[in-house]
């Protein structure tokens, strides 16, 4: 594992693929994660993001208090986790410990990177009120990248080993790890 | 093979895990289609889904006179057709013919559904006029889902083989199969 900054002209290939997510958050002493698949690039350069927050979330409360937010893409390793992640509210109590999820800190905004994670993207959300007041969606520009260099190498992602994958959420408390490359003639 | 209906409030199910996509449109006896990675769900009941398309393109032109469109999602088996489909663009040309690609007809819209994909959803536009043209974000409404049951049992993806499975893009023209099941205790 050697976490290596990534381009930000790069930032949107670590999202391609539709992996699920941790979204970390912190505000003013407090700080809160939660799953999310709901994510996606929505530009190249300034990265940009486009992700669907619930409007209840304790996540969200955060969020609107300090405007940043990270985008911790999990490996598979960390699957238990990151469920436990999605299940239950951090409104009364600190859901890094209850998940078993260690941290360390950002380079450019308050929330934490999330440690077992493969790829980190620390952003800072752009306003757009009708849009995350109709559909709790929202826009952030990404204001630093990180991967692990033993999977992602600047531009691709390089999975060799079952384990060390990103992965995907399906349904019913189910993931999919990243599959193999499909060979092209 | 068998094609059924997904209910309308599972339909977000189909695309929890970020597959890419091929996007169809239709207006006025013209036809395109488009390969497409940035498209994620936003609402449940009734579905809607976020998109991201380039307002330089032709499926933009024919998806602004129709308002409709298709977001198919393909199976590995026909990873190069899908290549070619984000590769050039149908203003000049039968992109179908060229890809090698077949199509049937819709049930709600005029945007045809592309053969060799694992399910369908049939989307109409709704307005944001704001966030279409800052950044060509698009919200649509799913008003008919389908999906193959042989990989997809109406809730849950349920891959077994290696080839029908959807896919992942992930940069420089290469695609992820969606790999297994990741077991949790």
């Amino acid at each position: 594992m050697k976490k290596t900054a990534v381009s930000l002209d790069k930032a949107y290939l670590l999202l391609n693929h539709g992996p699920v997510t941790l979204i970390s958050t912190a505000y003013d002493g407090k700080q809160n994660v939660m799953a999310a698949s709901w994510v996606m690039p929505l530009d190249f350069s300034p990265p940009k993001l486009a992700l669907v927050i619930d409007s209840q979330s304790y996540t969200h409360a955060l969020m609107q208090e300090s405007r940043e937010l990270v985008v911790n893409i999990p490996s598979n390793m960390i699957a238990e986790k990151v469920l436990s992640a999605g299940g239950e509210s951090g409104r009364n109590m600190d859901k890094f410990a209850h998940c078993g999820l260690q941290t360390e800190v950002a380079s450019m905004v308050a929330a934490p990177l999330v440690k077992g994670c493969l790829a980190w993207l620390e952003c800072k959300l752009i306003p757009e009120q009708h849009i995350e007041s109709t559909y709790d969606l929202f826009v952030v520009e990404v204001v630093a990248a990180w991967a692990d260099t033993d999977v992602f190498d600047g531009t691709c992602w390089r999975f060799t080993e079952e384990s060390q994958r990103t992965m995907h959420y399906i349904s019913n408390g189910n993931f999919l790890s990243s599959g193999d490359l499909i060979p092209l003639s």
